[in-house]
């Protein structure tokens, strides 16, 4: 039986099963249409994931951006998604399956992110990691040896909210400097507004990163810039944790190659001892998160019986 | 038989036997010497051991400050244990003890400490949490699970250079503003100096203290300014791996009543979301090491066999 998993977006969920041997089998999304209300966004949701193979006295794993009450499975409070606040994910979904709600598994999007690529992705065989999303935001989730670590109570990987610039921009959390102030895809436009860059189109972070392909120049500084600020949010979890691998996702990783050389200036700034950095961008694009629920579902060990 | 842990600082090295049960059977400490050359200080550092209860076929644990080749149990470098780089800690000791260098066990002081008091002090039964010794510089040990985390290739907890400031003091490893350049007992001393404070005997730590407690003012203001900086620095690891409870060693850490109230205010400045705190002073003192380092031997079940 495939191990089934579930990923709640503002626009879309998105499942998909995969085989015991790491093969994906299915994948197929649905559109969120969060105004239908909770109710019906779980009627369809349970129903994509049977259409998956999840089954009765079966395992189900499910990324869901936000904060839980793990205990409960409940979703307590998540930006994307406040439509399905105060919804319990796992009982909800468990009930329409025939699923024991303990054998849903309920974790944060970055977190079923950095498990994906890990299983299947650009971490594959790398024991211990670190994944940053970089979008509206910056994720983060955490692998150490080989398992995800989510912290003892679930909120490990916060390094959106790593201050890195004390006097910096004021952040939605209530800090100053926050990394995700002025290193996800939303700063980095706002940044390159700013700068009135590129100059056709101030703020297309597409065009910019073109511009500064084909060229050196103002373009490539402002990416050296943020690439640096990236740099100085790594050196937390290198000096913390002892992390030399860096996995990279959302739409604005795909600038990686430009934001490099300022990661590893930045990172180097502030880092203890040497350290030799391994950067890599994602692979499973947005599939991630439900690859990675399925692997907890697979991890459960709960044996799926139709 | 006794699980034998030793722990070698600049002045003295420190050994001890703990029982099965946790009961300390043995603690003794004699004196460096270091001027006397790395064979005279493994001679008397494994007679110390043997001395103890270390004994052929057994285990051995060795707490040490420094940088090290775990694979090859050599110690590359430690400021205050110079001599000693070179040196094959857990070959030398092994050879003179008839003990596999297989089995003697080398671990950083900061995480030895963190262990012991994880084993039999102030973190008995708290399964996640950080030690920060607050001394020349600033040590950090982590236990995550409850089992010590060391990282990838053991360079983990080293919280004494997580940037806080980046336009602060320039530290000794190059950055700026890391956390032992403003909350180390070092840079305690230095800043009470600046202001003058106390005004008798200015940078007189203990006498700094004696006053903030008798009285508000100048002194009181100086330890919250010094314990908001140290709450900058918890926020890290609160953010990256969720964790809330931080064991305070050190001399410096005697001050811990008066740094709590900066402190809980610097942490909540940076920390993402509500997190309660739980901030306890170390209460195995300089027996921390040894007792960490026994734990190790411990760990590894060897059995010791005379």
């Amino acid at each position: 039986m495939p191990f089934v998993g579930l990923d709640f977006g503002g626009t879309a969920i998105k499942g998909g099963a995969v085989g015991s041997g790491g093969e994906i089998v299915a994948e197929r999304s649905i559109p969120s249409a969060l105004e239908r209300g909770a109710t019906d966004v779980m009627d369809r949701a349970a129903e994509l994931a049977r259409s998956l193979g999840a089954s009765e006295g079966g395992a189900l794993g499910v990324g869901c951006a936000g904060i839980f009450d793990r205990a409960r499975g409940v979703l307590l409070e998540s930006p994307n998604l406040s439509q399905l606040a105060g919804t319990c994910l796992t009982g909800q979904l468990g009930t329409r399956l025939d699923i024991d709600p303990a054998h849903v598994y309920l974790e944060n999007d970055a977190n079923v992110a950095a498990y994906g690529e890990q299983w299947l992705g650009a971490a594959r065989d790398i024991a211990d990691f670190m994944i940053l999303t970089l979008g509206t935001g910056v994720g983060g989730g955490i692998v150490l040896g080989g398992s995800l670590f989510t912290g003892p109570a679930g909120r490990a990987g916060e390094i959106g909210h790593v201050v890195i610039e004390p006097d910096g921009p004021l952040c939605g959390c209530g800090s100053r400097g926050c990394l995700e102030t002025l290193a996800s895809a939303t700063a980095a436009r706002r940044r390159a507004s700013e700068r009135g860059l590129p100059a056709e189109d101030p703020g297309n972070l597409e065009l910019l990163a073109e511009t500064a392909r084909n060229h050196a120049g103002a373009e490539r500084e402002l990416l050296f810039d943020i690439g640096r600020d990236l740099g100085h949010g790594l050196a937390y979890p290198a000096n913390l944790l002892d992390l030399t691998c860096f996995v990279f996702a959302g739409g604005f990783a795909a600038t990686l190659d430009l934001l490099e050389p300022g990661i590893r200036a930045g990172a180097s700034e502030r880092t203890f001892g040497e350290r030799d950095l391994t950067l890599l961008p994602a692979t499973l694009g947005s599939s991630a998160g439900w690859i990675g629920a399925a692997r907890l579902a697979l991890d459960a060990g709960a044996t799926q019986v139709g």
